[in-house]
Formats: C-alpha cells, sequence, structure tokens
C-alpha cells in the first residue's frame, strides 16, 4: 500500500477503505509516513470530505494509535460530556456533581486551557489543595464511592490525533467538519466512557460561526458515536456571548457553587440542566425527559447536588472551607469598572475578545508554560439586552495590576451597543440525537 | 507574511499577489518553508486552479530560484521547441538542422531520457564521439556558426520547479495544468529563448489523455508565454500510438536521417515540418505559413537539412561516418520478430507500452543511475490502420538478449485488433496562438 495513492484515491473523490485509513494512521503514528503527503491528505479531505464510514473509521484508527483509558471498573453506565469550547463555560463544574447527585457515575478526563479558553482543571485549582493527579486505582475508587471524579489528562490517548491536530494548524486543514469530529470523538472515546453528551458551541465566539456548521459537526459527531456503539446526544447552544457572567478561574468557581447552591443563573443554569438531563437519560436513570428535569433541579434546590460537589472536592483534598465560604476564594488586589460609552442596549458580547481580555490578566496561557493567576478575570455586569446608560458599568476587571490597559481596552470592544433592543437569540438551538 | 495564510487564502479560492508568489517561492527554494505546508498549498491549487496572472507570477517566481541562460550573444531571434514526451518522438533532431538550414538559430539545451520515453542527448550519444558537454562560450559560437548546437542542461535552472516537482510526484499533485504549465514553462524560459513551440502529446501514450486536458494545457502555456514577453505557439498533435516506427536510440537517428535525406516517413515528416514552420514563423523568417512550409519542405527534398545536421554533429565531435553511413550505426546481436496473432486490422498501438518494451531492452532507464544501450529498441513494422492476417511480423525487436521475454510480452499487449478499418485520427489537431 501507499501514501500517494491514497491521496490520488481521496482527491479524485473515491472512498478509503478501512485497511487504507488504519495504514495512514498507523504509519503515521509510527513516523513512517512524511507530514508533506498527510499535509497533502488532509487538504484532499478538506475539499472531498468524507462519507460517515470513513470517518468512524478514521476515528477508530485515531483511538486505536494509542492508549485507551479502561473504566470497566467503575459500577453503572459512565457518561462523559464534552464541550466545544467557549469563554465563561464552566457547564461541566455544574453537571457533573449534578449528574453524580442523582446516582450516575462521572468520571472526567480533563485538559488544562490554552489561549482565550480556559481549562476545568484550572479552574478547580482555584481551590487551595486540589488534586488532579491521582492513581488510576484511586480514580475508580474515588467514582465508585463517589460516583465522581475529576482527574488530569493521562496516558497516551489518541497521540495520531495530536500529531494531526498539529500539522492541521500549519496547514490550513483544520476547518473541515469529518476532521474536527473524528478528532474530538477519538479522545472522547479512549477516555472510556459508555455514552457521550456534546455541547457544540455556536455563534461569534464559538469555532464554529454558524448554527448551518455547528449542526454539521454536532451530526457527524452523533453519527460517529452510534457508529461505534457509544450513543452520542450533541446539543447546540448559544455562544454570542460568554456564559453567565464570571470568566476567569476563582470567579468561575464562585459562580458555579452559587448555582450548586439553587441560584438561578439564567443561561448557565438552564444549559447545564438541559446537559445533565441528557446524560443521566443516556444512562437510562430515568425513563423521561421531563421525570429527569424534575428529579435534577429539585437536587439544585435541595442543595444534593452541592453537597455533592464538596465531597468530590474534599475527596480530591480540597480545602471545603472554601466552598462554604467563596469570599475566601482567591480575589484580585485590583477591581477596575469598565463603563458604558453609549446608551442603549447592549446588542453583542463577543465573547473571545473577554477570553483575551482575561487571558491578558494572567487568567489563562498564551503559551503551555504560562502560570496561571487564579484570582484574575472578568465579571460581566451586563449582558445582551441590558439597557444601559452612559457610565453604567458594564464589567468589573479583577486584576492584580493597577491599570491592566489592554484588558479594559479589548473588553471595551467586546461590547457592541444598539439603540432598539436587540432580538432575543435561543440560548439551545437544537438537540440533535 | 505566513505561509499558513497563503494555504488559507488559496484554499477559499483567493487570487494570491505577486508578493505572496514570490514569498512562497523563494523561501521554499531556501528551505525556509517545510515541505507539508508546500504540499498543502499544491492541492489548494489543484482544486481550485490559479488564475492567468498568477500562474504567470508563479512561473517567472520559478524562473528567478536559479539561474537563467543568456543567449544574447547569439545573432538573431532564438525559437527554442519543448514537447511534452511521446514514444518514437525524434522531431527535435529533425527540426533542429531543418530550421538551421533556412538561418534560424537553435541553441537548444536537452535531458537525458528517464522511465518509456527518451531523450534527446541519448539518442544523439548512438552517434561515436559525439559530445554535449561544451562552454558557454563554445555553445553559442556553434550557434553562431554552424546555426545549431545542442547541450546538455547545464546550470541550475529553475530549482524551485525541481523541489515542486519531486513533491508533487509523491503527494498526488501533479496532473494540475497550472502546476504542469508553470513547471514547463518556467524551464524554458531560464533557458532563454525568445520564442516558444510547444508539442503538446494527446491520447493514450500522453500525458495528457484527453484533447480537452490537452488544449486547456497547451492554452495555458501560450497564455504564460506571451503574459512573460516570449511568443508562443502549441501544436496538438496525437499520441494514441508511437511516432515513426522506430522507439530506441540509433535506430530513432537512423528514421531520423532517413527524414532528413528527404524519405517521408509519414507522420514524423508532417509534424517535424509543422513544428518547423511554426518556429520560422515566429523567428519572423518567413512572412506566410505558405511560404515557410515550401522553404522547408525544399531543404529536406535538396539536402541542405541533412547537410546542417551532417556540419552539426561533426562539431560536436561525432563521427560523421555514422551519418552517412547508418549501417555503421549500433545495433543489437538479436532480432526479435513479433508476429500477428489476429486477423484483421491494428485498430490501436499503446505508446507507453512500446516505450515500455524498449525500456525492458535497454534503450531506457528505469533509474537515473542506469546505463544506456544505444543498439536496442523497437521497430514497428505495421501501424494503426494496416491490415494483418496471422503470422505477418508487426514488430521486430533490437534486443541483445536471445529471448527477451518481457518486451515480446509488454510489445505483444501493446497491439490492439479491429475487424472493421478503424478511423483515420488527425495528427495534428490544433494549432493553438
Amino acid at each position: 500500500m501507499r501514501m500517494v495513492d491514497i491521496i490520488h484515491k481521496k482527491r479524485d473523490g473515491g472512498e478509503l477503505t478501512k485497511e487504507e485509513i488504519h495504514f495512514f494512521i498507523e504509519e503515521y503514528t509510527k513516523g513512517k509516513i512524511p507530514d508533506y503527503q498527510v499535509s497533502a491528505l488532509l487538504m484532499a479531505i478538506y475539499f472531498r470530505g468524507m462519507t460517515a464510514d470513513e470517518t468512524a473509521m478514521l476515528t477508530m484508527a485515531m483511538v486505536n494509535s494509542g492508549d485507551t483509558i479502561d473504566l470497566s471498573g467503575i459500577h453503572g453506565h459512565k457518561v462523559d460530556k464534552h464541550s466545544t469550547g467557549g469563554v465563561g463555560d464552566k457547564t461541566s463544574l455544574i453537571v457533573a456533581p449534578l449528574v453524580a447527585s442523582v446516582g450516575v457515575p462521572v468520571a472526567k478526563m480533563s485538559g488544562r486551557g490554552l489561549g482565550h479558553t480556559g481549562g476545568t482543571i484550572d479552574k478547580l485549582e482555584s481551590i487551595a489543595g486540589f488534586q488532579v493527579e491521582m492513581s488510576k486505582e484511586e480514580f475508580i475508587a474515588n467514582v465508585n464511592q463517589y460516583k465522581i471524579a475529576i482527574a488530569g489528562q493521562t496516558g497516551n490517548l489518541a497521540p495520531a490525533d495530536k500529531k494531526l491536530y498539529a500539522l492541521r494548524d500549519v496547514t490550513a486543514t483544520v476547518d473541515s467538519i469529518p476532521l474536527i469530529a473524528s478528532s474530538i470523538m477519538s479522545k472522547k472515546i479512549a477516555s472510556g466512557a459508555d455514552s457521550i453528551v456534546l455541547d457544540v458551541k455556536t455563534g461569534s465566539g464559538a469555532f464554529m460561526k454558524t448554527l448551518e456548521d455547528s449542526e454539521a459537526l454536532a451530526k457527524e459527531m452523533v453519527r460517529i458515536g452510534k457508529k461505534l456503539g457509544r450513543n452520542t446526544v450533541a446539543i447546540i447552544s448559544d455562544m454570542n456571548q460568554p456564559l453567565g457572567f464570571e470568566v476567569g478561574n476563582a470567579n468561575e468557581i464562585k459562580e458555579v457553587i452559587r448555582v450548586l447552591r439553587g441560584e438561578n443563573v439564567e443561561d448557565l443554569k438552564t444549559l447545564s440542566l438541559e446537559l445533565a438531563v441528557q446524560m443521566v437519560l443516556l444512562a437510562g436513570r430515568y425513563p423521561y425527559y421531563e421525570t429527569a428535569k424534575m428529579e435534577l433541579e429539585k437536587n439544585l434546590i435541595n442543595g444534593e447536588a452541592y453537597q455533592c460537589f464538596k465531597q468530590f472536592i474534599r475527596a480530591q483534598h480540597g480545602n471545603t472551607e472554601m466552598v462554604d465560604h467563596i469570599e475566601k476564594l482567591p480575589d484580585s488586589k485590583y477591581h477596575i469598572e469598565v463603563k458604558a460609552e453609549q446608551n442603549g442596549y447592549i446588542a453583542a458580547i463577543d465573547a473571545e475578545a473577554v477570553g483575551i481580555a482575561a487571558m491578558y490578566l494572567g487568567a489563562g496561557r498564551t503559551t503551555k508554560e504560562d502560570q496561571i493567576d487564579h484570582s484574575v478575570g472578568v465579571t460581566l455586569k451586563k449582558k445582551v439586552g441590558d439597557e444601559v446608560t452612559v457610565g453604567d458599568t458594564i464589567a468589573i476587571l479583577h486584576s492584580n495590576q493597577e491599570n491592566p490597559f489592554e484588558s479594559v481596552q479589548k473588553l471595551r470592544e467586546a461590547y457592541g451597543y444598539s439603540k432598539e433592543q436587540p432580538l432575543t437569540r435561543p440560548l439551545i438551538y437544537n438537540v440533535i440525537k
């Protein structure tokens, strides 16, 4: 088998066989196929696409290129949740204890953030003492005992995907739906879940800017999951402004805790609940959507989800004093108010710009080696649809610099105004099963 | 400027600027842009094509990537001729002395053959003593004195093209018309010609199998030539069977000499004459097509072209005894007759298969390091349209092996038969100016 023939076939619109896809992924992982042939194939895939079979086979070949996590030691049906990435998206930290609180095990591997979106683990490390490093045995024992554990990614999961992603990034072949879908799904499947709930973001702050693209990606991932024996559901949710009011690390944890204590942070609570409902339905915990929703909402109000969160933090050596008293979580030295510059309505908040403003403050990494400052971030005081007059505080920067000029500038740019009240966008556009 | 942005732009159908094309070619030639980015760009070009401006700029950037031959020391208008490659195509060796015989200078750089098509220099080296290595001064002096010189390619012509071609070969990006056209034209322009006549082959034995593709390639090359100030004409000629009757080295030289002595080898003479006419017209030697044709044909019949050839061979230290007495040119030990296996008409002769049969005998190289046997080759005794009965000799193999099984087999496969006399194809389909 020759790589040049595989490129040729795809270039001419042919369908690659299982053998061809496995040959390409295996030999590339071993370093036996050069990058220059792979980038040509990726560009051909960009133009020709892949069939459902091809995409599923590519996903599985990437799973098989490295380690897979064996979660069979965990009792019950394991459902994983994945978001395509958004600013202020702290739903995992609400959903995990919420789902655990009704007895569905959550065994989550999480990453650190890079660029303008935060990582779940970075956020958790705002809580003093919190540990993400643990043995496989400890991880499984924790899930069995507390129904929840969140660990840093270990093992060599889908190394082919890592190598391909790095290559796609420098060859303008990132935004190809079969390539994005197989990349995400290969990591999820290698992580050992039985079922998967996907949160596909759409809008100006998302990787997928249009609803059409987001739906196409969601459908592709659901199709891959099903073909590979993982029941998969995707929610298409709005990312035309940050989710919730808090962006950063410690301040996102504070908002998580407020929701877990039953506070109604409108969009954040709604989306978290919907994700949790889909997860417990996939786990077969309840037969009906409405029952699941009612039970989960009850556990937000009666404190069960909150207790689950606290227990999980304690199990991973975090200081629960900081959970009970969120004012003890890190906060920055300075709080800079950003004021409205126009009268009217907030028409848009560019989520990416808000994420970048927070990153400049030190909440995110520009390179993998950067240290994070957990105490900094952004609190949005006004969101899309709010009426403002000049001088109203629209956001607060939590900063350890006295004059974070770049962040203020970026945040100002993030806000768009209109004379008329803007039309309300749905938070959840679609659920794809 | 970043290469990834250039790839992205082309991928999305944008038109590259002069600066972008020069950046890509210059930095790639210097080794500062990796192959994997270039192959992604090539595949994007395969799908998106290039505008006339882009193709001309790419050509010029490749010309500028290396040396260019300065032919300004030669008096008169220099016209070069290039063929896209065919089996039995020895027109250059007829056209050069023919054009020289009417006073138009021919300063030709030629290559050696690789694979199933022969190289002009390999053919010439069948003549004992013939030298292709000469100083630039000697080359120019020879052209000024004898109106003709053929030298091996010297200097570092269009190194970007060499590098790109090697990459295209392994990334399934060879057959893209703007890439083929710019590759050919960059070498021709770097070789210093004022005008260019192209012989674009079409048919089963050609790189371009369909008339449509051949015409598209021809038009693209003519367009590039004109944009870059070289008057260019392209002839689309048939390659659905080998040209002439002889394939090999010494036996092709014999056929060349026969035509130069006025013998009518139908297709070979017709095509050579047409190419020569286009060349002398571009050089401004005659005002009208018919005049040019008459004068050139006269020089085939009166021996002027033949004398020119002999003088050229003598000037380059070849043994002219072998020219005057072609039976003194090398011949092989064995002559194996291949017989017709059916009654009927010859419907097709796969030129590529004939070329491969000759290559197996030792007439061509399978790798660059192979030595050529000038004495071997194939003489076709029957061509398309000829009527045969079982047992008629259709071809003779000139071989130094007693039983060249593979070549016989390949040659048999090359011949196709029909019950009815096949329709005659035109030899020259079109002339594109």
